[in-house]
């Protein structure tokens, strides 16, 4: 028989043993947790969508994949001809409000946990994949949304990261319409001002010689610039940069809204119970999307700049401009959570998670008591323990080799004897220390030793 | 602005609103819940694989949807010139198997919960859709599998959908030796046997007259095919069956071999705790599959045999032949949950599903209290009960109604009165009954409508 290697994708390889997939999972279910107890509603979108809803915004085509026939087949199939993989979470979302509007209760609360597929260059070493999972949440009004949902956002952020427990982060949190008052204080036209803050975004990456090159070729003036360069580039805590923004204050009306603005989310953020420690205004904050039109966010590990935002996201305007008339604002944040998961790994974090879901194994060194092995099983499932029973034949030693290779926390053991007193060795396999229950005991002694396990994770 | 028309592909068309997709996520964790009791370990693979990859086994490229560029691109990307989505979730799990051989413990008990892709014809009213989920468990050992692995796979099943509560199941079992035997007994040739069982597996669906036309076609005399039609569509009980069958004893190996192999696995489907009203060895089920070599599994809702199997799979001999040489038997269902969900929509079932992970509103009658109903919600969310603070200026009955909507249990009343007063208005929602409690009573006032809904449930 021809055989085929067994090989993956370039970009589409972000696969992993069940030990690392368990730690995938339990980051995903922290999230979603913390979506869940702020409010928010899961939804789904189908992976593939019409090109033409996908592309309505334009300026994405070259990431986009197009799905195709790998062979003659129905002609009818529209998927095939006018299908492609979403890109991001944002224009299914868009796509889904418009269609359900009617159906829906605003604000609209979402949460979305999907794959998104992007034919970028894959950079294993920056975390850059083509495929890889959004963990979004938006917070959807109909015509008006108050600037607190700008505030509760941070909250959330904090919330899951701190559970995650991945060390200290920040959120750094600034307005677009500071930025842009700013600039507009500064003799910047507003035709030039995104060019000039794409510029400024690279204050932590570039040169100052280099930014202000590039910022001066948007025919900003030199004094200017190193103004502008010195604001952002400059760090100052929360209420620092709040008392050097109150200095411009009546200068610029653009300015003034996003100063007062950005006032009211330090004082919600404060309130919703995030730690002064957690979150920072931070001039420096630009967000290259014209999209956002308010309060913008971006998340870094303090001990780890190197990993950038490990969460962004903004308020808009108007979410669906391309598939309905209805003004939808809105606000919302994305966690790319298989690069998080790539450069935690990277990290060799010491994982408190479980590394597996099989806590107990049941071996079985006589093939005629199999019916008794079962029984174990079933009364330690029914008591909600994860429970294997070892189906082949083999010696007890291989079996517990198995349940060391595939760390299990527990082994039971029955044999002869076992039987004739109505007993069960109970291995803790961490420890390597074993005892003698009564049948009758056995979930409570399961239960102790794996009891130290969450204890050590809540600890 | 142009606007685009919000709509959806054919056959990816299975997007739910928030609450439908809540019913559906508490179907999808009953899934993963119950693999994980059993010892199963998760594992996700990526969307895309190599054609080659996905092609190996032949006979499904007009199902495959290739990957392709939308706009001239990256021209390295092999994504989109050697790429293409899965059909099933066990191509890519030999694929994965094979490759990481060596990583692996075996028997390897894994389960995978992912959306499949086919170029099918979609056919709503048949549940039968382009893009759907596929929740997978397999077991595969190395070089050799015991068949108390097969005896397993039924209680699985029956422990996943006696949680799901939909309503009375039947597990039918049957072994493709067996089958195979009773062919030879009746003298089809070994070259016809997979044809004269695509034949016979239209029992429950076509007419006597039509399938012994097919069978005769085959080259089987009249009487042979009478037999086999009679031997396969009359019902009976497990013991009945093997009752039948011994009659059959001494007279061909094979059938010897499959009989003693459906002789254990009753004994051990009824060790692991199967009632025999759950499940039954039934001589119809046959599996077009000639992939499957041992025991086959197929489910049905009792009261809607309309809806055909719900869960199915079987044994077969050697997993990944096309991409190792290392024989690597296993047995595995598959449960077609998008379907199986589409069809319980149409059934209109009660769901005893929460209709929404928020489960207390705090209304916000005094923005500027807005700190202390932050607080309300602090206090909720660290007790893990999910809550959502009304962020928008609005008269109380318009935030009343937003919660009717959404399908909160409780909503939190704080005026004047209540501040004044330091206590809360707790609203129980389905019962339309309020009380005032004291501010520091409020998590434990909440807790006792909730556990109303989570009693419900239990019972």
């Amino acid at each position: 028989m021809k055989i085929v290697k067994p090989a993956l994708l370039k970009g589409f390889d972000q696969e992993y043993l069940p030990q690392q997939q368990l730690q995938f999972n339990a980051l995903l279910d922290v999230v979603r947790r913390n979506f869940e107890l702020y409010g928010f509603l899961p939804i789904e979108t189908p992976s593939a969508e019409l090109k033409d809803v996908l592309t309505s915004k334009g300026g994405t085509e070259k990431e986009i994949y197009a799905l195709a026939r790998l062979a003659a087949g129905d002609d009818q199939d529209e998927a095939a001809t006018r299908g492609a993989l979403r890109f991001d979470l944002t224009v299914p979302l868009a796509r889904y409000v418009a269609m359900r509007e009617r159906e829906l209760a605003f604000p609209f609360r979402r949460y979305q946990i999907q794959r998104v597929w992007r034919g970028e260059s894959p950079q294993a070493r920056k975390g850059r994949f083509r495929e890889f999972y959004q963990c979004d949440i938006d917070i959807i009004g109909r015509e008006k949304l108050s600037s607190l949902a700008e505030a509760e956002i941070p909250s959330v952020i904090y919330s899951v990261f701190r559970e995650m427990d991945i060390g200290a982060f920040l959120i750094r949190i600034n307005n677009r319409k500071v930025l842009k008052g700013l600039l507009q204080c500064h003799g910047v036209p507003d035709a030039g001002a995104g060019a000039v803050l794409r510029a400024l975004d690279k204050v932590e990456r570039e040169s100052k010689a280099a930014i202000l090159a590039d910022v001066a070729r948007e025919g900003v003036s030199a004094a200017a610039a190193d103004e502008l360069y010195g604001l952002l580039s400059t760090k100052r805590s929360t209420d620092q940069t709040l008392e050097l923004l109150s200095t411009y204050a009546g200068r610029n009306a653009m300015l003034d809204q996003g100063l007062a603005e950005a006032r009211a989310v330090v004082h919600a953020v404060r309130g919703f119970g995030v730690p002064d420690a957690a979150f920072a205004l931070d001039l420096s904050v630009v967000r290259g999307l014209d999209y956002y039109t308010g309060t913008i966010y971006e998340t870094t590990l303090v001990g780890h700049p190197e990993l950038g935002s490990i969460c962004s996201g903004g308020r808009y305007d108007d979410l669906a401009s391309h598939f309905t008339n209805t003004r939808l604002p809105g606000v919302g944040i994305s966690i790319g959570l298989t690069r998080l998961f790539s450069k935690l790994q990277e990290m060799d974090r010491k994982w408190v998670v479980p590394r597996t879901p099989a806590e107990v194994l049941v071996t079985t060194m006589d093939p005629a008591r199999m019916d008794a092995y079962f029984a174990f099983a079933r009364g330690l499932r029914a008591a909600g323990v994860n429970t294997e029973v070892y189906l082949e034949e083999a010696k007890l030693k291989k079996q517990l080799e198995y349940a060391e290779r595939k760390g299990f926390r527990v082994a039971l053991v029955a044999g002869e004897t076992e039987f004739a007193g109505n007993h069960i060795q109970v291995k803790d396999l961490a420890n390597r220390t074993q005892q003698d229950r009564p049948a009758g005991e056995l979930v409570a002694a399961v239960r102790t030793i794996l009891s130290r396990y969450t204890k050590a994770k809540a600890d």
